[in-house]
Formats: structure tokens, C-alpha cells, sequence
């Protein structure tokens, strides 16, 4: 048998995994999960001002350690059978370089200056040039957000390296070029030293960085330099083509086949974003909603031309050509909170145990202390119990899902959450179980507009954690969104994708939807939904649109 | 000396104080509280449908207990000098009566029959018929709701009367007149024994029978009639004539002299309810709102005929010569819940104690006991502690009050209760802090209302449980209404006014107001607004307003 195996790294938030997976079959043979160091310490980062910054040297130090250790765990030779490595990372996630294409806070000079570092996809201080930007494309003749579904967000590329220059410098002067974390890996590991050399991700920059053909790429010099003449000189400097993952960047560096355990034959592929390989890994197909279901969602479908052709669908986040599968339009959308919803409503639900029980002095500290933490663990776990139990027709409880705004559709981050037809006999299920109610209608509130702009939809795949611990959570999406609900028989979905396309990269299958066949995990469980149930949804979701379209136009209005 | 005392009877909904005060100075003497036995058991109630009936048994019970204890705990020789008692009762609690004017259940054959009792103030059962009165009302020539506010209720008197008269044909047979509580129990002491003899309240009649002098008394009875033939005849047989609470009813029987331990000398005064005796032992005058604080409020004012005349003034509970105080127009306002939402938040903090930790094994019972029991009393006052330290700037959540309906201004007990503005951030002492607002905005609502008719208001004086109890709600209560708000200095404030109609029906003083100004108690505390506070309030009032708007006609109506 010729074994070949393919490694897919996928670079989270708070944590990276390599996932070594064998290339026929897409069988998983060993993971290994490292935190990034900086980062765990709270390093760069100032929450109070929503910033968040990570040290490149935090990637590589769990590269080594993730990829060693998982092929620790393989039988022995399996490490050279490895023809392929494939990355996703967070995004949008950009960093300044130097000419060289190094991020400057691997220079010496900048080795602690959070701005020459990446900026986290969560990161929100460039929100004034976001504004800007939003500002300037509305009134130029070309609107260049147009494909990313009309509202520039703090969150991407060109505010945040505008907010940086503005901020910086010392930044400002050494400033050559701007690379993805999607993009830097890939360009490490096969060795590149020039800026321009750099493949860069049809994901990454088609979603967040304005880049489309019908422009000839970036938005032109003219716009940029009247967004801020700090700009001018960057686009030349930058790119004109992008290319999708399935596309080998190059093969790993004698140095990184040595670091990593592995050989000079492997392929290394083109990165992308985790949500996007997520739904490669899920087995998106076109008219399949992939929902990657976490404290936030993100959701990915792809379309044909055929479908949707160079229409322009409004308020999501964008619409790129392949930068989910080669050849199709891939898009993006998402609620800004989904389990973080239930995760406030849990920190609520905590107050009289660790404001009121954590001063009792009935009990020893150490008894105290093990029966807060373990009933603040039951809290999810019995409100869902109690919640699943409360009869649909005494569902009156209406509420929105935007406690931390709303990302689709229609970005706007000054909504907020929420809760009406409270009685004195509402409890603490009823209201969990609205919350729960007001999570599948925010879902619902995108799949209605994706089909409203013409892209069908028959089917919901989740993945992510919430997708695969709450049976609650997703009977209740599959009611609200009276479709079938399936879900991934993998909790690595993420790396599963990089992995496909790892595969794909180094030709063991010539299309990526090929490898998705061979490899995919297949699901585990399929929610139907309860017509009844689904009917009387449709009305209580009409209310909370309602409740959401008052509380727009007129409380949480800039 | 010529010392002389007064006895204050206050009945409220769980139980029944005596008060025995010094006539000249106001001072309390001696106190004595005792609870129904019947109702201590839940007997002849069913909470599922909002029947809550009390048998006039518990009431005679009471009283010898109350009046014995409280005398015997005054200085020997006392009980001689009782000049006077009076009493206030929950209302309206109206009961059938046979032509003796005797409560039918207190005759053997209906005993144990509900329908045969009073009926209690918070008894719902007779929501359609107050439905019927409403829609009568506006169609018949006469609106004769219209100096109870235009909006009849299911708690008062004609929609119970009707009610209990299609319900149950046993009594329909038996039953020859109606009585409200605070009628039967000075004429059952005087010795009345005959229905057309029982002196009737005009503080009962005028707020809760749709009593007038500008139509003759009682409602015409074709007006009756055609609510329903069964109601044929009553009108005739009940009364045409009401009496304010300063008027002699009678003197104590010998019979019940002996029973209470006081003379036959001593003067019984009309009754009335108890938040309008409450508001005259709070020292009532014009321009004062006097608010009855507790689950629920009972706001009473009184003004002159200069001030409103016969101005009609919408969506209140109602307009009554004499109701408070004999020469002025008795005002009755009130939110359907208070203290009661702060109640709701604390039930769902209890959540995780009483659900969670009460499950758990890791501490022996009687400690897990006594741990939720201080736990859960310890709720209301470290969210008050923390409620208290956050800026007045950072006060963006907007919550209605409406978890139990609307009272005034405009009843509506289908509204429902709202919290929004939440974010990921927002804390539980944040929502107690926006309920504890909504609850001073409900307030602020109705003392709008009585401006916009044309009464002025320039202080606000509190008695009850939470005036008393929370400096933090009452000081937000000033800032929002922007007024002086003061807290009297008694918890006895109902007893105490019944107190001072005792002792103007006795003759120690002419009027009331002479009463009210030699025995009031004078104020434990006073708030004064702060300007900052009270024009931030202005505008998130402003949004209370809107916000509640926005559900009465889009998601709570019919």
C-alpha cells in the first residue's frame, strides 16, 4: 500500500492543533493541541480598549510542538509518508513586514511593540477608521466593499493597518508590506525572503482586504491615499493576484523539514481562514448553510456562477471567488454572538454563587470553593434540561440574539440584546430557553437573507463545539429554520479542511471537491425538524424581528 | 389628665393588626398582629385560576386576638379610656349576604363554599365580566366607570358580584345584598342586623361600585339588567346613600364590648381601604402623592373641588368625594407590581441555589439548608450594594415595569415586562439597577398622568415595606420623579389613619385634618434629588416611554 498522510494546522485564538490524517481516507491518526505562551499570559493585549495582538514567535513555538507531538503518536515512519501541510488561521489577522516579508516584531527592535505585531481578528481599536472607510467607499465612484457585502468592518485588513500607521511611528517608518497570519505561515515554512513573493490568500484578501478582479485587485492608489495619504506607495508594494488554497506554495525548507520531523517533499499549500476550511472539512456543497456554531458563529456556503452570478448580496460578509472551493463563489456571514449569549445569561445565573455563596463562612474554603465550581458547571447543563421540558405553546418569552451587535446581516455593532413578555411567573428556563430561541432566529435571520438575494438553501451542517454538546441547541435551530440539521462526526472540522486541501496541494486528489468526498468524517447526527414546532416558530419569529427592527430604528441608533 | 385612646384596625391581605393610640398625641401604646387561620392553610383558594377568597370567620377570629393582646400589653385601666376604633380593609373583597346583611358563609349551609366568602382583592376570577362592564359602559349613555378612571376591573366589585352569581346557583338563591369588608366589620360590631341598615363606604362605593351622586347612586339598573338579568333587583335592595370614614357608624354592642374587653361607650367609625386611611395616617394634603409601597403600589391623593372640580381624570383608579378626606376628592392610583419585580429578579438569582446547589451531595443537608436559606437573603441586599456603585452614566439598560400588567395610568393587565440594551457585559446588580428605575419610571408615568389632568404634585411621601427598608430605591425614586420623597415614621401608617378616623368619629377632634395634624408621626427620613441624576433620568424615561409604547402596540395587545 502506498500510505501517504497529510498534516492540517489549524491556528485558533487561544491555541494551535496539528491534525495528522491519512490521505485516502481522511482518518485521523494522532492531534496535538499547544497554547500559544504570550498570548496565555495576557501579553500585548489591553481588553479595556478591545485590543488584542499576538507575537508571531507565539506561532512558531507551537508549531514545533504541536507537529513533533502529534507525530509522536503515529506508528513509526509515518512521518516520512507526509506529502502534505496546509494552514488556517483567524482572520482577518494582518501584520507589517519589512521588505523581506518578516513581520517587524520579529526584528530585535520591535520584538515588544504590540502594533509590529498581528492584529487578532477580534480586535476592534481601528473602529474610528472603519468608519472612514465605510465613509469614503459610499461616495467614490467605485464602491470597493461592494463584495464584502457593503460595511467595512473594524475587525479587517485596512482599518486596522491605517489604525496601526496612524498609531505608530516607529511602525509607520519601517512599514514595507502587510501579510495575513494565513498567508505568513505558508511563506515561513517554503522559505520565502521577499515581500513580494509572498502567495497570497484569495480567502483572506478577497473577504477583508477589498481585493477583486473587476478592480484589477486592491482598491486603487487614488482611494487609498484619499483615505490617508499614510497609505500611498502600500498597493504597488503589495500584490495584484491572489491564489486559492488548493494551490502548492512551495515545499518546506530544508531548516523546517529538520524542525518539524518531516522531509523536503512535503507540499505546503495555500492558507486560508479556519471557518472557510472548517466548511471544506464539514463537506460544504452548494445550498448547504456550514455553520461553524462557537461563542460566535460563522457561516459559509458556496455558489455556483450559475446561481448567483455577479449578483451582489447585501449586508454579508462577503462574496469571493474560491475562497471556499476553487471555481465557486464562496460566502461569509455570521452572528457576533451565539454561545456567548448563554454564556452571559450563565454569568448572571453566577452572581449569587460566586458574589453571595463565595462570602459564606458556613462552610471551608476548600469545600466553598468545589461546590461554586461545580455548580456553576451545572448551570448550562440544568437550565437545558428544564428548558427542553417548557411546552412550545408557553414559549412567550421574545428575545435578540445581539448582545454583542450583529455581524450578518447588516453589520452594525451598536445593537444590543433584548428580552420582552417577561411575567412574574417567567423563570430562569423560559428565559434560557428564549435565549436559545433568539440564537436560531439571528441563523434564521441570514438564511432568510442569502435566499433572499437568490442563494438557495436545503441544509444546515454545525460544527464547532455548541454544534456537537447541545442536542437542545440544535433541535431548536433545525425548528426555527425548519430544515434538516446535520452535524460533523468530527470535532476538527477546522484542521480536517487544511488537511484536505493539504492533499489536494500535493496532488493526491486533483480538485478539492474530490478530497471532500474521500475524506470527509461524515456526520454523526441529523436533527429534523418538528413541523408544529416549526410553524409556530414562524410567528414568534416574526416577533422577534419586530422586537429587533424597534430596537434599531429607535433605542440603539449612533 | 383626661387621657383617651383610639383603637386602628387594619386588615390586610395575610393578616390583621391592632393599634391602640393616644388620641391627643398620635402615640402608639401597644401593637398586636395575628393571621388568618383559614387562609394560613391556603383553604378556599385555588392560585391556578387567580381565586382567592377569605372566609369572614378568619376576620371575627382575629379581631379578639389582636384587640386583646395589644390591650393587655398597655398600662392597666387603658381598655376604659378606648374612645373610638375604625377600620380599613383590603378592597375590593365584597361578599353576599343574606337580608340580615349576615356573609352567607358564615350560615351553616354555606359554610365551606368559596363563592359564599369574600371575594379578595387579588381574585381574578372575573376577568370576562369586567370584559362585559367595560364594553357596556362605553356603549350606554351614562359612562358610569367614568370617575373610576373609564376602566372597570376585575378585582372590583360588580364584575365579582356577577361572576359569583353565574357560578353558582346556590348562592344566586340565597343571596340578597353585597357587603365589602370594610362595611360588614363596623356593622357587625354596632350590631347592625339588617342588609338596608349596614352603612355603606364611600371610599368603597365611589372607587369599586360605580357609586355617584351625579347619577343617583348606584349604576340604573337597566344598566344591570343588561349586563345580565341576574343582576334584576339588587340595585333596590342594596343602598342608595355612602358615608365617609369620619362618621359615626355606632357604638360597640354589649356583645362585643365583653368579647374585646372595651365599653360600650366606644364609638365604631366607618371603615374604608386601607391605602386611603394609610395615606390620611401618612398626613395626606393636596399636592402630596402618598405612595403604599410594597409587591404592588396603592398611590392615593386627595384635592379640591377648586383644583380638578369635575374634571373626569383618565386611566386612574378613580375620583371620590370623601374617599380620603371628607370635603376633598379622594385620587387612587397605583402600579400592578413593585417590590414584586424585584421579587421576579431575585427568584431567577435563586435559580442556581435552589436548582443547582440543592442537588448537591458535597455538603451534609442541614448545612446545604442553611446555606441557600442565607444565600437567598442575602440576593436584594448585595445587588442593592453593587446597584448603588454603578455610575449613573453607565445606567443603559432600559427595563419596563410591566411584569405584572399596567394598574395606571391606563390599566391593561395584558402588558408584559421588558429588559434591553444588554450587552455581554451587562451584570445582574445592572439589571436590578434598570428594574429598580423601571419601577420609579412606572411612578413617574402615573404622576405625569395626574399633572397632565391638571392636579399638581410637589412631594411624595412613602410608606410600606420598601420605603422604609430601601434608602437605594427611594433615593432613585427622587431623582426620577425629581421630588422631595418622604419615608414616614411608622410602619403602622394604614392602623395609624384608622386611628385618626376613630378619633375624629369620637369627637375628639372635628375633622380630620385636625386629627392628622395632632397624631401624625412625622417623617423618619427625607430624599432630596440630585439635578445630575434627575436630568439623565429625563431621557432614559424618555426611552421607558418609548420602549414601553413600542410593546403595548406591537407585541401585548388583545
Amino acid at each position: 500500500m502506498n500510505e501517504q498522510y497529510v498534516i492540517g494546522l489549524d491556528y485558533g485564538t487561544d491555541s494551535a492543533r496539528a491534525v495528522i490524517v491519512e490521505a485516502k481516507t481522511g482518518k485521523t491518526i494522532a492531534t496535538a493541541v499547544k497554547y500559544y505562551p504570550r498570548w496565555s499570559e495576557g501579553k500585548y493585549c489591553n481588553p479595556s480598549v478591545n485590543q488584542y495582538r499576538q507575537h508571531p514567535q507565539d506561532y512558531i513555538d507551537v508549531l514545533e510542538g504541536t507537529v513533533r507531538e502529534a507525530l509522536a503518536a503515529c506508528p513509526e515512519g509515518t512521518a516520512e509518508k507526509v506529502v502534505g501541510m496546509a494552514f488556517d488561521t483567524t482572520g482577518s489577522t494582518p501584520v507589517f513586514t519589512d521588505k523581506n516579508g518578516t513581520p517587524l516584531s520579529l526584528l530585535p527592535e520591535f520584538a515588544e511593540n504590540p502594533n509590529a505585531m498581528f492584529v487578532l481578528w477580534k480586535d476592534h481599536t481601528a473602529v474610528k477608521e472603519a468608519g472612514e472607510i465605510n465613509e469614503l467607499c459610499q461616495k467614490w465612484e467605485t464602491d470597493f466593499s461592494a463584495y464584502e457585502g457593503g460595511i467595512y468592518s473594524s475587525e479587517w485588513y485596512w482599518a486596522k493597518a491605517l489604525h496601526v500607521l496612524r498609531e505608530d511611528e516607529a511602525v509607520r517608518k519601517a512599514a514595507y508590506s502587510i501579510v495575513e497570519h494565513c498567508e505568513w505561515l505558508p511563506a515561513l515554512l517554503t522559505g520565502v525572503t521577499s515581500s513580494d513573493k509572498i502567495v497570497r490568500s484569495r480567502c483572506a484578501c478577497g473577504h477583508k482586504a477589498m481585493w477583486h478582479p473587476k478592480w484589477g485587485g486592491l482598491p486603487s492608489e487614488e482611494f487609498l491615499v484619499a483615505l490617508d495619504p499614510l497609505l500611498a506607495g502600500f498597493r504597488d508594494r503589495l500584490f495584484a493576484e491572489t491564489e486559492t488554497a488548493d494551490k502548492p506554495v512551495g515545499h518546506l525548507t530544508a531548516e523546517w523539514a529538520e524542525r518539524l520531523g518531516l522531509t523536503t517533499q512535503v507540499v505546503v499549500a495555500g492558507g486560508a481562514f479556519d471557518c472557510h476550511m472548517g466548511a471544506v472539512g464539514a463537506g460544504v456543497t452548494p445550498h448547504t448553510f456550514v455553520r461553524v456554531i462557537g461563542t460566535s458563529t460563522c457561516d459559509v456556503m458556496v455558489a455556483s456562477y450559475e446561481e448567483i452570478g455577479d449578483n451582489l448580496i447585501k449586508g454579508i460578509c462577503g462574496q469571493v471567488d474560491g475562497s471556499v472551493i476553487p471555481g465557486m463563489i464562496g460566502l461569509e456571514a455570521g452572528q457576533s454572538a451565539f454561545g456567548d449569549v448563554y454564556a452571559w445569561f450563565k454569568r448572571i445565573l453566577e452572581f449569587p454563587l460566586k458574589q453571595i455563596v463565595a462570602k459564606t463562612q458556613c462552610i471551608d474554603e476548600a469545600t466553598k470553593a468545589k461546590l461554586i465550581d461545580e455548580a456553576c458547571a451545572q448551570i448550562i447543563p440544568v437550565l437545558t434540561e428544564e428548558a427542553e421540558k417548557i411546552p412550545m405553546e408557553e414559549s412567550t418569552v421574545i428575545a435578540t440574539d445581539w448582545m454583542n451587535g450583529r455581524r450578518t446581516p447588516d453589520a452594525n455593532q451598536l445593537l444590543k440584546g433584548t428580552i420582552t413578555g417577561i411575567t412574574l411567573g417567567t423563570t430562569a428556563p423560559r428565559i434560557f430557553r428564549a435565549l436559545v430561541e433568539a440564537t436560531a432566529f439571528g441563523g434564521k435571520a441570514i438564511v432568510d437573507r442569502f435566499r433572499h438575494e437568490g442563494v438557495a438553501i436545503d441544509t444546515v451542517i454545525g460544527i464547532g463545539g455548541i454544534a456537537l454538546k447541545s442536542p437542545f441547541v440544535m433541535q431548536t435551530l433545525s425548528d426555527v429554520l425548519n430544515m434538516p440539521v446535520k452535524v460533523c462526526n468530527t470535532d476538527q472540522a477546522c484542521a480536517l479542511g487544511a488537511a484536505m486541501f493539504a492533499a489536494t496541494a500535493a496532488g493526491v486528489y486533483p480538485k478539492v471537491e474530490e478530497a471532500i468526498a474521500a475524506m470527509n468524517s461524515g456526520f454523526a447526527k441529523e436533527y429534523q425538524p418538528n413541523p408544529e414546532r416549526a410553524a409556530a416558530y414562524q410567528s414568534l419569529y416574526e416577533q422577534y424581528l419586530c422586537v429587533g427592527d424597534f430596537t434599531e430604528k429607535k433605542l440603539f441608533h449612533a
